[in-house]
């Protein structure tokens, strides 16, 4: 594909329109909506009356007024389109992290006997975190194994008490199957978190198809709620009764206004709930969520998957002699919306591009990574990512101190 | 004290000009800061800009360049000032309820042997819930011990593991002897976690001269930080690298960018932190401490004894034949920052209140709630509050459908 040929899909593009709905800064290539998706440009001033008139002039009627007690249910709701969940079955909080907590004290709670939580290399290492931190406070004897991703399936059996999952890795872009998976695992007796931290917003999710007991996810990725923006947690409706999770607050209280000192857990979702939420930050991502209501997720796969093709065959020609070697599978049902290459001086040459305008990131030991959010960037962006990165690598223009020097972020 | 005597009173008032800082509702007296408190005039320009640069044009750069990362440790440590801790001993992050779950999980397992939590009844349901989600997800003997708050002191023993107590009662202002109770749990190899909730702000709190262990509390009342503003956690610098919370995250991994997949916490208070942070709540936190930065938590003290016990000797006065009873204490080196009285029809009456102006909010079972926040409330608003109370008990304008009706929040 030449230039001028992304240029013409680019106009004939029918989500085209979806662009305009975000801030893109000037000259700016920006493959990093996985970390954190742009500014929606309805943000702004929704967020200024959250802030001028919610706040400072309605003060505490605005949990009413303004309805910020059902904020965490109205958001969830909106992200349960996207990812294949029933209404009512997801609700917005906390951090992707916390959630997982929650979900996996609820789970174990529900396979007492079982002691394995089966998770995989490649999982994001804050959710291997969660479950080791989780088992060395019960010091009962649970253990996390985390087997290669290709391992998982065959790794269920019926001394695991929880697979958890990320969908999507966040390296390779590998993509689990999540049927196969939630099928082999139910036989088993076990239970299955996923965690959609790369999915939701990027490719279609099927939570009740695949029959899926629990899911979390973030929100400052593809549904660019913003820096931080709080999460999500999805419980199968037949589990949401059941499921009770360790870290519990008077939000998820059956009437948290009766101030009763007896825990009572909510029915539903709610009981998810735990303490008050950042009403500020979620407030933004409710207004970026909104500018979802028209999309359809098969649509956004179909051109996620041009653009993720698009782009590894440009880099395979325009940088065959530089030793790229792209991460995870080539079948695009087997991938997310990102692509990786494996890449001799990944580091600097990740630096350079930045510099040069094209945003992606590093992830160690080795991978340039590109995020494609399919709500926003064009072929053209693509093309123009490959040419750069190929004149960066032909010129080895990565190869000096600014660039080569690791900036320390804590 | 006459009207005209309050009015002088807040001209020669030397912490006047905070008030000043404060974005106060035309013809509000407002006396629900001890609830969500007054939006600082400096929260909308620091969070526009947080929206419209820092997110949607410097984007994940803003990590390193706005200084998202090392916010939770920045706004810590200017509320480490707030409550007598020493620097680098508070960070931001998360809910109150989180950070319960996070500092009584780290504290049982450093007395894995006991058993028993100590708190008393006077205590938030929250946080009572909390350590009772706790015990019945280990299901090991662990039991929560709620007495009478003036019998919290004779009932620490050696079978207790945790004493939790909230320092200021949340209806009846009753507070805490710190010292004592501390002194006697580490005397019977207890440990001690504070919440602050009704402290922070409103009156002194001495965390290390009172040797305290641990420490929780939230930003959205007397500081000011805006709606659900993240929480905050102090740990005891000996105890930093010993408490283990059963929580943990990424953020609190010692080498987070590493992306290895062993948990290993990071030293001192890192480890606290888990997930992402909602960082425009917590941009908007950070601007209303800026608004403490010269503020003298020993002067505001006098202030707040000052308003508090100008509006119970008004209320006494001017109500004395309405049955309206003092809740709490009336040693004032024994109450926080709110005054509650017992009143007959109290849902009905604090309606009527709001309807005429005047915000304080209701609690059961019969309970009218004023918060009293030095920094911005005056002594003219407390005797307005006090002769429009009188006024509305006298002419009973709150046996009306519209006050009388409690409305459900969920």
């Amino acid at each position: 594909m030449t230039r001028e040929e992304c240029l013409k899909r680019d106009q004939t593009d029918e989500l085209r329109h979806f662009r305009d709905r975000y801030a893109i800064p000037r000259g700016m290539i920006y493959l990093d909506g996985n970390s954190l998706g742009l500014m929606p440009r309805a943000v702004p001033e929704r967020v200024a009356h959250a802030v001028s008139v919610q706040w400072a002039e309605d003060l505490i009627t605005s949990w009413n007024k303004h309805g910020w007690f059902h904020l965490p249910r109205v958001a969830g709701n909106k992200i349960a389109r996207l990812i294949g969940a029933a209404t009512d079955s997801v609700i917005v909080a906390d951090t992707i992290s916390v959630n997982l907590f929650k979900v996996l004290s609820a789970a174990l709670a529900l396979r007492r006997g079982r002691k394995v939580i089966l998770s995989d290399s490649g999982n994001f290492p804050s959710d291997l975190y969660v479950a080791q931190g989780l088992n060395r406070f019960l010091a009962d004897g649970h253990s996390l194994k985390a087997v290669a991703p290709e391992d998982v399936l065959d790794a269920i059996s019926t001394d695991v008490a929880v697979v958890m999952v990320t969908e999507v890795d966040y390296r390779t872009a590998r993509r689990h199957d999540m049927k196969a998976i939630v099928t082999k695992a139910h036989a088993q007796g076990a239970l299955v978190i996923w965690d959609l931290a790369h999915s939701a917003g990027a490719i279609p999710v099927d939570l009740m198809g695949a029959d899926c007991d629990f899911a979390i996810g973030c929100t400052y990725k593809y549904i660019n709620g913003g820096p931080g923006s709080p999460a999500f947690v999805f419980v199968h409706p037949r589990l949401q009764n059941e499921a009770e999770p360790a870290l519990v607050g008077w939000w998820g209280h059956a009437n948290p206004f009766a101030f009763s000192p007896e825990w009572q857990p909510a029915s539903g979702m709610v009981r998810q709930q735990c303490g008050t939420q950042a009403m500020l930050s979620m407030v933004a991502l409710d207004a970026a969520l909104d500018t979802w209501a028209d999309a359809d997720m098969q649509k956004l796969h179909a051109k996620s998957k041009d653009l993720c093709g698009l782009f590894i065959a440009l880099v395979e020609e325009r940088c065959a002699r530089h030793g790229l070697k792209l991460a995870g599978p080539r079948d695009f049902a087997a991938r997310g919306s990102h692509v990786s290459f494996h890449c001799p001086e990944g580091y600097a040459v990740m630096q350079a591009l930045i510099a040069a305008g094209v945003v992606g990131d590093f992830r160690a030991p080795d991978l340039i990574r590109f995020g494609f959010a399919p709500l926003y960037n064009s072929f053209t962006e693509t093309f123009d990512a490959a040419e750069t990165l190929g004149h960066i690598l032909d010129t080895r223009s990565w190869n000096r101190p600014e660039f080569l020097a690791k900036k320390s972020v804590t």
